[in-house]
């Protein structure tokens, strides 16, 4: 049984980080759902745009396979860009869709967490201060209608580089919406709030980078992994992701690149069939 | 209200031409269905596969525009790479998936039609014989659960390439799956086949190209247009093509081809203002 996570929230848990800044992320048993079946990771994991890239789910489900070597991981890529708590709202298409998408992913899977990541279009004093009553009603709806009353909630914090980007006038109020993620987190049952102290963001000034995606898909896991919120970044995170990376492909995964490769065009059909026939035969 | 279409089938539907062949095809009033809500198109709408490219969907929407200046279009995307009509059962994660989906579209849309491409992953003759009775279940459940009984259902033909490529041996009997595609349409109200005559393939020898991909719609929409079969390919397809690729994009799309620019890293902030700026102020 895969053990699943469901991904929702805004363009940081879509994730929006370039994916030639880091090396990639590839495991036959971590899956991702499409049309609610399972497929092998790829990312974009969650491709809510055009602009969709590196987000914390693949790093969060590669730290979650370092102690479950032998179990699948599953991810339910729900996330929007640019969405509010409101739109996010119990009845509307965002909130019924994740509904949907995570009952296909429970006729195969046990869902295990919920991946939070949210704030940014809310970030204004009003709309902090009603923020922890919104998403309260919006996840014990969810947590109901699923029956997963008691899975962990990770909630990741706003990037402290978001008020002093080129749209920083917009991000002014974000320590407050940062307050309001951690009161929530401290006051819900089987709620953790994961830092985002010390990472950086692209050009724009609002989305996580590549490598601070990856590093919070890895405090995400240690709040899971520990039941317990992460004030703080994780002092071997960047070990942690070393050994991410240094793991080696699988024949299968080797064979599932290639055929990759030539799905896309980038080798040909005699290369692609005379390297098929050497693996096959490794 | 937008006007939509729910794509379904596999690999073929959800697309596979490699998009660097074409012009792209970029209109605001093309929407494409994301997590429930929409969004303005571009390649791949179907995202099955990391390998997801150009499909038809795009340039049957760009025909329709044609004939519908002041009106928005809508793709839902449903379509599976590699899934045989087995997998598309009525129940089946796939099916349920594309209801899901469709219910979501049928809040802010109305479904004027169906798209499907399938039969390759069913080429075997005893697969051949069941085509019509299991498609038959399927579309008309999918019709009374969405409650679109009369929209047309445009089902387009395999490719006479399939049994010369490289995976040839395995498609040996797609000319029995074109008749069975064939024979339903003429034996079922408000279907209509649309013929692949004349279309190329990637080197796989299994996936239309992109150009095939843009040709392809335009078929479909001709099929959609006059409520009928296409046996043969339009004399004027080329130039449908040319008429699609020639509409210059209003200012809005500049701006949203621009801000995509500055979110994948393409181009610096300081230019993206820059030019931002001058496109404002046009």
């Amino acid at each position: 049984m895969i053990h699943s996570f469901l991904m929702i929230g805004q363009s940081n848990m879509a994730g929006r980080g370039y994916a030639k800044e880091v090396p990639p992320i590839y495991d036959e048993h971590i899956k991702m759902q499409r049309n609610g079946l399972w497929q092998i990771i790829s990312e974009p994991i969650n491709f809510d745009r055009p602009s969709a890239g590196v987000g914390l789910a693949a790093s969060f489900a590669a730290s979650w396979r370092l102690d479950n070597e032998q179990d699948e991981i599953g991810l339910i890529p729900c996330a929007d860009g640019g969405t509010s708590l409101d739109d996010w709202a119990v009845g509307g298409a965002l909130f019924e869709n994740a509904i949907s998408q995570a009952k296909l992913a429970q006729r195969t899977s046990k869902i295990m967490g919920i991946l939070w990541h949210q704030g940014e279009s809310d970030c204004s004093p009003e709309k902090a201060e009603q923020y922890s009553k919104k998403f309260s009603i919006i996840i014990e709806t969810l947590r109901k209608e699923l029956n997963i009353q008691e899975v962990p909630l990770m909630i990741g914090g706003l990037g402290d580089f978001l008020a002093n980007g080129i749209f920083g006038q917009y991000f002014a109020s974000y320590p407050l919406i940062n307050q309001a993620l951690q009161d929530f987190a401290q006051t819900n049952e089987n709620a953790y709030f994961v830092t985002a102290k010390g990472l950086s963001a692209n050009a724009d000034g609002i989305h996580f980078n590549a490598l601070s995606q990856r590093l919070l898909g890895v405090r995400y896991y240690q709040a899971f992994r520990n039941l317990a919120s992460l004030p703080d970044p994780l002092v071997d995170e960047d070990k942690i992701l070393a050994t991410i990376y240094n793991r080696p492909y699988t024949k299968n995964e080797k064979i599932k690149l290639l055929e990759h490769e030539f799905a896309v065009g980038n080798i040909e059909a005699k290369d692609y069939l005379a390297e098929l026939g050497m693996m096959s035969g490794e």
